[in-house]
């Protein structure tokens, strides 16, 4: 017998090759297997609710797996947590849930932040944190130009040419843009998101804000489906999965 | 005929041995007195406001600087920015200013944040820019106990042993301490400060926070003038020179 445990997890992405585990490097789902192993033993699967790309940081990424030790939540998160150092990817919360939880096809919302930090100085406390953008910003005219792909749509122009998803048609539930000082963030949410759609969303409210594109060139590209009209992909320093929304007891509904 | 300018400055700490330069390595200024010889070929000394310690940020350092070539803050900013790449250093901004204007004796206020996360889980996205704590901190309690320090003292009690400020007497103008969420802040506002001041505040302030120590203690350990009952020195990481005020043109009031 072995018991499912849900975790909630934070990590720095800059020294990752992303969520998953790749030819040329370290993933932090391995990273955690791998702390989980010296901990009890077992060789497990670590299953993620968003498989964040190289260099993308999360501060609520959401796992499960199932460890066979007669343990319980609180020593799974201690002691995971001492043998992930010196990486930086820290177990937030661990409890255990029923084995029917998956922490990837039980998600009912995912929550991502995009920052740019808009200002000429390069990045030096926020390196590898943000997106520095020194061309001054209209976060009005990119949070308006926004509500265009808020919605269900096809979102082949901002889609990875690599990307696995069955589908191109998703539901976008909110694309908010505010700005607070230098600070800009862009915050999305919707069930489940393509490859690259938040960097494709981030890179092109960039060239809104520049005044680059009016809020019917976002329209025109989303419906032309043509990846070729999609601005440049924002680098991936300043994206975080936050939050992952579950149903039922072992879930969140706010 | 040389001009003053006037530098605003923002680095993260971790790669250097401080601003003043060291037999052990690179320390901020030199740093930034390279950038300029590399600029215009000029060997300039660099005058802070704040020495800052190893590993201690700063988002609002301010220096002067000398430069003969014929040139104006705007170039000046760019082009050192350009040559302080890839140093976590950056001018955020450079202006020029009379030749009685000098970085550390005008300044009449100087602003430091010390930042706490108060959390069980290591630091991963805040690492080195933030001190962790895992023990849960009572900040109303810390908050109280700040005020004791507040005022005209003899701060022998919160000095380092290699402190070379002339006397330990010092007016404390503010000693704020909030929470939002795992987030404490410790902000400390004072014409000047003695060596690793601030830092003793914060471990003395974390000890109250855990309720080893009361505001009465506190008091106790600041009048008896004594170094052994000031609680651990705090961490360099979670310090950050916010802002320096200078008085007349060059300075600002606020």
């Amino acid at each position: 017998m072995t018991t499912r445990y849900k975790l909630t997890i934070e990590y720095f992405g800059a020294p990752f090759v992303g969520w998953q585990e790749q030819a040329n490097g370290r993933g932090v789902q391995q990273v955690i297997a791998e702390a989980i192993h010296a901990f009890c033993g077992e060789r497990v699967q670590v299953f993620g609710a968003g498989r964040t790309d190289a260099g993308v940081h999360a501060t609520g990424q959401v796992a499960h797996v199932d460890i066979a030790r007669d343990t319980d939540a609180n020593t799974v998160r201690e002691a995971v947590n001492h043998h992930l150092k010196p990486d930086p990817i820290a177990i937030m919360a661990a409890e255990d849930v029923s084995a029917d939880f998956d922490a990837r096809f039980s998600a009912t919302k995912r929550h991502y932040l995009y920052r740019i930090i808009n200002r000429r100085a390069p990045l030096t406390v926020e390196r590898g944190r943000a997106w520095q953008v020194a061309v001054p910003l209209d976060a009005t005219a990119m949070h308006d130009a926004a509500q265009v792909l808020v919605g269900r749509h096809d979102f082949t122009t901002f889609r990875a040419a690599q990307c696995q998803a069955a589908s191109p048609v998703k539901t976008l539930d909110a694309l908010d843009v505010a700005r607070d000082g230098d600070l800009i963030t862009i915050r999305a949410r919707a069930r489940s998101f393509l490859h690259n759609q938040i960097r494709s969303f981030a890179g092109t409210l960039k060239a809104v804000g520049e005044g680059r594109m009016t809020a019917q060139d976002v329209k025109d590209a989303l419906e032309a489906c043509d990846r070729a009209l999609c601005g440049a992909v924002a680098p991936p320093d300043g994206l975080y999965l936050t939050r992952v929304d579950y149903k039922g007891p072992a879930g969140n509904d706010a």
